[in-house]
């Protein structure tokens, strides 16, 4: 083992010769080498080549993190596993979903973090087995392991997220709503829905293009009789205020004459079988080979083939089933008709019915396919099991060096499902194929702090639910959800209802409409945190326990730290009427029914019921906070920021940083954006307002609304003088 | 259509020629034939031959029942079938569990109540498709239909309840705790459970064999080389205070010289196909027939096959797979199998590769296999479909009817998978294959109100869960939910961790064995509720809204009414503290952590949070109430019941009627019972005690603990003297 310091906070312990993941940026020169390791938070082993690490937890240890997993914020009583898996079902009992985010909080008496840097398997059990154990057992042992220590839980959040650089940034306009299902599959269908949009005054930003936009299943393809004319159609979308975002997939079909089938076999860029031939799996398209984007010729090579649509105008991309999902091999394929065939005429009971079905549903994501798959690294034959969390990252980052390559000042969406530590700088993530369930929205609020921490900034979850369906009250409380989330999206799966937000009836769709306004009112303060936040490798979601150090704060697992200013506390239970809240701190409520609407309450510190109807949003703005609200359009380009709202919780002094730039370039790298400073002051009553603002500010005036503990309400317009000299 | 007035509350209508399902007990010569139908709360339509009846919702309709189902207990937002179905799988989009409850409270402006007495499939789109209507279609249109009017819910409901005859009586014992996994397969390994209870001095009556008890899974049988001497070991259990409980399957084997085989067809007892010939589908066994049980000579026969287990000593069955669940049929695996062969060598894409896996996973209870099943009912040919939700009934009253012959005066414990409306007369149910999901728990609670309003009294969930995997913390929490059920038993499937009470850590078998242990300290006020409401048709279960009238017991849906006394408000998140609580009125909170253990608070009307360690459960006593506890002991029999403490929450005046009996027989019909009245009177801090006993009352002395709404404290030992005369 070595061990070496990399700032007063971390300790970096190197076993054998981990392979490099890239997960991390810090200049390895500036670290201290230690002639002696000092006393660690873990018990280490070594048994069986499989590093272990141990902790025992007292009753008051809390374990954060994981990133995108299952269960509640508190990890404790589960088994985990990092490793990538495309598994649509999301219930509770499973270990891992489509992210591998091998970082840790333990929260007991001295807390510490600790990041494995691992790209195999590792495994969790984190108070299961005995409810005061922590163990954590890495399937190999050459490893890079980080350990955050020495401060609360956010400042040793934030040590870690020091490490992996700056976070993805993209286009102000993908915070914007943004309307997707498997699938919009003809123009006429796309249009159809930019034009239901407009009618029902629904701003939205981007509509999406599920698997069947594609010839077959083919990337880089367009179906020309579904979509005669697709330039057109992404420009005549744009002008009316929507992006067309095009899915892509990891596995490139085998098909003769295909161009990238052919350009990747013939240069020797996809990953290999034992035989040295092109690995074959099924997917979407039956047989395809995956690229091998470990190889930086083939991540050149994949990610320049996204000039094939953003030469027809397209800004926007998701990558999809790279963890990589694999339906079957054909070997295992025909070991389950084998087993078929001899079942036949067979009186199958208990052992053999079940043998027989569980191997048909054994061969989705088969663990022993992967085995049987190759990297070249370096020249060397890597086991795509040993370095399986790496796949979705790197063609993520494919797809990202190359859009910056054709582009390099262009901000474009992107999004993956797979992903890994350090794909932040490169990309988002949605949270993958949940379901239509209330349960599932409190899921997603629980996972986004995690993400976040993982260095993962654009993230938000399919609103409304990706399978079973959902009913109109399920789409208003998720949504009034996911209007915190950077990434807020509809969508749903194939043979599910529509669930557009005009798709139920009339009421509910005046109550989406209300609640998609009422997010682009908060644009302008998501942004500017969400940037903030990105640009200092900061936070935008924290879990209440890393503001609040009182034991209720750690145990309060269903609200969630949105930005400095924000709480939010989403209704997620049907039918109910309001919800029970903790206030850290007295708050001010904004019980908003649209983007200007709704009751303003002062809730003091503490446990409280508090009504919510349908059409309420429960905002909470903290002591001493400030929110600045834009006026909605039916885009994110459309809104005129000239005059802004300000909402201000003062009890002495409150102060806010409002950032903007332009939304698509990275001019704001050379200092091409605004800032507005605003510091708002309270005595005995009276409010006093200070304005700062950048030159070439595009706000005029702020409305302010001040408030105190005590409920008093003063207004004031303030008009904002750019400051000529900056 | 006939309309027919049963009584002020409830209206019947006839459309059509019914099938005679015995759901409803009521004299049918005491009904009033009504020339005019008064006007009805909902709208009634034919189309297609499917009767149809709606009604419109208002946003503060509240829509309850509907039994044993999916989601919260407003069932507002969901579509749910009446179709008996083993789905193993409790996810919130499903449509239907194990029984077919077809009851609805609708608690609009004028509340009433609806019985839909129809044995094939009956759906429900509750605010569903339309978040204000409600459409329910019976898939036919011979149908009776009862309308409960005039009165608040708890009224609706008990008139419903008082047609269905007198409940199920269990035997006492079956009030203790019961240890269950599939599967204890050997005398040794039942042993060894036994053992572990007695050992770690945790209390429990019963231990259940699943499956592997039989030869092969061959009803009435049993593996002669697992178990050498059944009856001994039986004997040798029941000597130690345990129960052993055998499961009994649908499905009869299939197999030459298997004498139920054998005379099941010999005698023309099992259903048949279009053929006539007896139907054939596969289930644990594989090939195996279906008892006709809508045959009451069949049924007799099979009921009395019981005694094969009665003459060994065995006092109490669990009826499974009787939905019936069926995993195949031999057509439809051959077309599975053909499909298999001929995807052989091809390159499937998602739609061939998904049709093949979907395929095998259809074979599950595919409802076409249903419709090629048959009955013969007085003579006449009725396919299976039709009268699907009356199979699990009759074959629990099958066992019911034939238990009763075989020993009239003696209580067995039986309780059923499947279920119906008039099935509670019989047996009790448990809800099936959940999971060790903490969501699960909330669902257990959440059904029980709804069961019991179906006449199913005696009920329960698998305790820690069936699939998946049970943790410390999971298992004592949903058991300081599980004593307040009938039914408490903790059951686990094949290949899941083990989960009985000693199978975790000792801190962890130390709070389980003081959570059963608070169990049988309430026994004496259960068993007196159970009995109760099973005598006087009443309810054990009520969700707050049949008690408090107030908005908000409507809108609390995680807590329940037990008795009438106690409220049961478990906490049901993992890593939780504590739990908010909504109190309808003043209560007193026992927060319990053993059978006398824990503190005595006096917690106000509203909304609170309330903290609770994993060790103590929150037990909440209502105003002018009592609650009667006994002395613990290892098994129900055991219990010394001459001294008994009571617990009095009295702000004026507080009666209680403790009931209890024999326990194992029906001589309580004759009047072979006790009570014991007690009246607790309160005036200006000063408590005045009566005490009423029947002769024979087994309680010699009670010490009462009784508290004022401002927290005064009194003790006092009462002698019971029983009544002379009585």
């Amino acid at each position: 083992m070595i061990t070496r310091q990399i700032n007063p906070q971390t300790l970096w312990l190197t076993f054998g010769t981990p392979f490099e993941t890239e997960s991390l940026m810090f200049d390895r020169e500036q670290t201290t080498l230690l002639k002696k390791t000092p006393s660690l938070p873990v018990k280490l082993s070594l048994e069986n080549d499989r590093l272990q690490l141990t902790d025992s937890l007292s009753d008051d240890t809390r374990v954060l993190g994981l990133g995108e997993n299952l269960r509640g914020m508190n990890k404790r009583g589960g088994i985990y596993e990092s490793f990538c898996t495309d598994d649509p079902i999301h219930t509770p009992g499973k270990k891992s979903l489509y992210g591998a985010h091998n970082f840790l909080l333990v929260e007991g008496a001295v807390p510490y973090g600790i990041f494995i840097d691992y790209p195999g398997k590792v495994i969790y059990d984190i108070g299961y087995t005995r409810h005061d154990q922590l163990i954590i057992t890495i399937t190999g042992s050459d490893v890079d392991i980080y350990l955050f220590q020495e401060g609360n839980l956010k400042e040793l959040a934030l040590a870690f997220r020091r490490l992996m650089g700056e976070s993805y940034i993209p286009p102000k306009w993908a915070f914007g709503f943004q309307q997707s299902r498997w699938s919009y599959r003809t123009s006429k269908e796309v249009e159809a829905v930019a034009a239901a949009f407009l009618e029902n005054e629904i701003p939205c930003d981007a509509i999406y293009l599920d698997i069947d936009y594609m010839e077959r299943y083919k990337d880089f393809t367009v179906d020309k009789e579904a979509f005669p004319d697709f330039p057109g159609l992404v420009a005549s979308l744009k002008e009316k205020g929507f992006r067309l975002i095009p899915i892509i997939d990891a596995g490139v079909k085998i098909e003769t004459d295909y161009p990238v089938y052919e350009e990747g076999k013939d240069r020797g860029y996809f990953c290999l079988n034992r035989k040295d031939e092109p690995f074959v799996a099924a997917v979407w398209p039956g047989k395809v080979h995956f690229p091998d984007f470990l190889n930086p010729e083939a991540r050149r090579w994949f990610g320049l083939h996204y000039q094939f649509l953003t030469d027809q105008g397209i800004e926007g991309f998701w990558n999809d089933m790279n963890e990589p999902s694999i339906f079957y091999t054909e070997e295992r394929l025909q070991q389950a008709i084998d087993l078929a065939k001899d079942s036949e005429g067979q009186n199958l009971d208990i052992d053999a019915f079940f043998h027989l079905t569980d191997t048909f549903k054994a061969l989705f994501n088969h663990p022993d396919d992967y085995k049987q798959m190759y990297h070249q690294v370096k020249g060397e034959m890597v086991n795509h099991a040993k370095i399986h969390n790496l796949y979705g990252f790197n063609m993520t980052r494919s797809a990202a060096e190359g859009l910056a390559e054709l582009e390099p000042n262009k901000r474009f969406l992107l999004f993956s499902r797979a992903s890994t530590v350090g794909q932040g700088r490169y990309a988002g993530i949605w949270t993958g194929d949940n379901h239509s369930w209330w349960e599932h929205i409190l899921l997603n609020l629980q996972m986004m702090p995690a993400v976040n921490q993982c260095g993962i900034l654009y993230t938000g979850a399919d609103t409304g639910g990706f399978s079973d369906n959902a009913n109109a009250q399920l789409m208003i409380r998720w949504s009034q959800f996911s209007l915190f989330t950077p990434l807020f999206r509809n969508h749903a799966a194939l043979h599910t209802r529509h669930q557009e937000p005009y798709a139920f009836d009339g009421a509910s769709t005046a109550i989406l409409r209300d609640v998609i306004r009422l997010r682009y009112a908060l644009i302008p303060y998501l942004y500017s945190e969400y940037m903030k936040a990105a640009k200092k490798s900061g936070l935008f979601f924290m879990p209440l326990s890393f503001e609040y150090s009182e034991e209720q704060a750690a145990l309060t697992d269903d609200q969630l730290l949105v930005g400095e200013s924000l709480m939010a506390t989403p209704v997620y239970r049907e039918n109910a009427r309001g919800r029970h809240v903790y206030l850290p701190e007295t708050m001010l409520l904004w019980k908003a029914t649209g983007p200007a609407g709704g009751q303003l309450e002062v809730v003091p510190q503490g446990h409280h019921y508090l009504k919510a109807d349908l059409a309420e949003t429960l905002i909470f703005l903290r002591k001493n906070r400030i929110l600045v609200l834009g006026e909605p359009a039916m885009s994110v380009e459309k809104m005129d920021l000239s005059t802004m709202r300000v909402l201000a919780f003062v009890d002495d002094t409150a102060s806010y940083v409002l950032y903007d730039d332009d939304g698509l370039t990275h001019h704001h790298r050379e200092g091409a954006y605004t800032e507005i400073h605003l510091t708002i002051t309270h005595k005995a009553g009276d409010f006093q307002v200070k304005v700062a603002a950048s030159s070439h500010v595009k706000v005029k005036v702020l409305k302010l609304v001040m408030i105190n503990a005590a409920g008093k309400q003063q207004e004031q317009v303030v008009q904002v003088v750019p400051d000529a000299a900056n």
